[in-house]
C-alpha cells in the first residue's frame, strides 16, 4: 500500500461539486491502480489556514511518505512517474505527455480560466473570448486528427486536458465535434466516473454532517 | 556534443526582443552547459508555417535527435533531466522544482499574461488587476522568506518564475520589494546574460541582413 494523502476541502458549495480539482489526482491514482487516503482543511477560512502547504491557499495538495507537492499538474506529473498507465516510459511518449500536458496548463487553461473569471464578474470579454477561440480551433484541428493527443494511447496529457476541456462553459464555447467527442471519450473511462462520485459523495456527506449538526 | 536544437523565430519587432521564449531554453542550456543550435522559422507566416511542429503556432521548441518537444515549460522540464545544475535529483528537491515550475506557468503566468493582453488592448482591468495583485503578493510573502523557490538553491523553477516576473508591465505592478530582489538575483546569473544578449544578438543580425538586402 502506498502512502499517498490527496489534500481537499471539508466542504464546498453545491457548484464547484464534481469539478474541485482533487479530482485530477483522485482520477489519476484510480487509473494507475494507486490507492489513496483523503484528508481535508476547512473550506470556511481556506485562504490562510494552509499556506505552510500551499502558498496561494488552493487545493489540492499530495503528500507521498516525506514528499509534499502542490499545484494539481505537478502533482499529475509526479503521479505519472509512478505508472506506464499515466505517462508511457520511452523518451518520445514521454516528452509528447509532458508537452500536452504543459499545453493543457498554459496554453489551454491560461486562457479558458481567465475568460471563464470575467464572466463570472458579469465581463462577457471580448478580446480573451477572441484569443480563446483562436486556441480552441487550434486544438480543435489537433483532435480532429488522433484519437489521444500524446504517444497514441490514453495519458496523463488526456486527463488533464479533458477535465479542463469539459468545463460547462467551455464546452458550450462554439462548435468543436472533435473536441466534444475527445471530452466525452476521456471522461466515459470508468476511472473517471468512478473519482467523480467518489469526489461529489465527499462533499455530499460533509453536506449532510452540517445539516445533522444544525440546531434544531 | 549532444544534439540540441532550439527553433525560434528569424526575426521578431525591436519590442520582443530580448523576452521571446527561446531565451528560457538557451538560458537552461547556459545553465547546464549542454551545447545547443539555434534554427528558425520564419515570423512572417508564424501562424501556420509550423504547425506540424508546434500546434498552436508558436515558438520555441526543441529537438533532441529523435525527441521533439514544445511548450517552453515543457522543454525546461525536458532539459531539467539532463543536470543536476536545473533541478535536484533527490525525490523531495525534484517535487519542489516541479512545483514550483508549474505555478509559475498556472498560477502565476495565467494571471499576468492575460492581464497584459488586455493591457495591451487598451483594457485596464480592474478584475484581472485584483486577482493578479493577490496572486503576487502571496508569492512576495514567500519571496521574503527565501532565496530560491526550491529546495534551497537555484533551479529550473527560477529561471521560469524569474522569466514570468521580469516583463517590465508586471514588475512595475505594485510594491513588491523581496520579488524585486528576487528577480535581480536570478536574472544577475551569468547564464542569463549570455542567453539574453545571444538572443537579441541574433535578431539584430536579423535586423541588419534585412536592411542590406532593401533594394537601394
Amino acid at each position: 500500500m502506498s502512502g499517498l494523502t490527496i489534500w481537499t476541502y471539508d466542504w464546498v458549495p453545491e457548484g464547484p461539486r464534481g469539478f474541485v480539482r482533487d479530482l485530477r489526482l483522485r482520477w489519476a491514482c484510480e487509473e494507475a491502480g494507486l490507492r489513496y487516503a483523503v484528508r481535508t482543511i476547512a473550506f470556511e477560512d481556506r485562504e490562510t489556514n494552509h499556506l505552510a502547504h500551499q502558498p496561494f491557499g488552493q487545493i489540492p495538495f499530495l503528500q507521498d511518505e516525506e514528499v509534499e507537492i502542490f499545484e494539481s499538474g505537478a502533482c499529475l506529473l509526479y503521479l505519472a512517474r509512478k505508472s506506464d498507465t499515466l505517462m508511457p516510459r520511452d523518451s518520445k511518449g514521454e516528452a509528447q505527455t509532458l508537452q500536452w500536458t504543459i499545453a493543457a496548463l498554459n496554453s489551454i487553461e491560461m486562457v479558458t480560466v481567465p475568460w471563464w473569471f470575467l464572466k463570472v464578474f458579469g465581463d462577457e470579454n471580448a478580446d480573451l473570448a477572441g484569443w480563446m477561440g483562436k486556441r480552441l480551433g487550434q486544438l480543435e484541428r489537433v483532435l480532429s486528427e488522433r484519437e489521444w493527443l500524446a504517444a497514441g494511447r490514453f495519458s496523463v496529457a488526456d486527463l488533464l486536458m479533458a477535465d479542463v476541456l469539459r468545463v460547462s462553459k467551455v464546452r458550450a464555447f462554439g462548435d468543436r465535434p472533435a473536441t466534444e467527442a475527445y471530452v466525452k471519450r476521456v471522461t466515459d473511462r470508468a476511472a473517471f466516473k468512478k473519482a467523480q462520485a467518489a469526489q461529489i459523495g465527499h462533499f455530499e456527506a460533509a453536506d449532510r454532517k452540517r445539516k445533522e449538526e444544525r440546531p434544531h
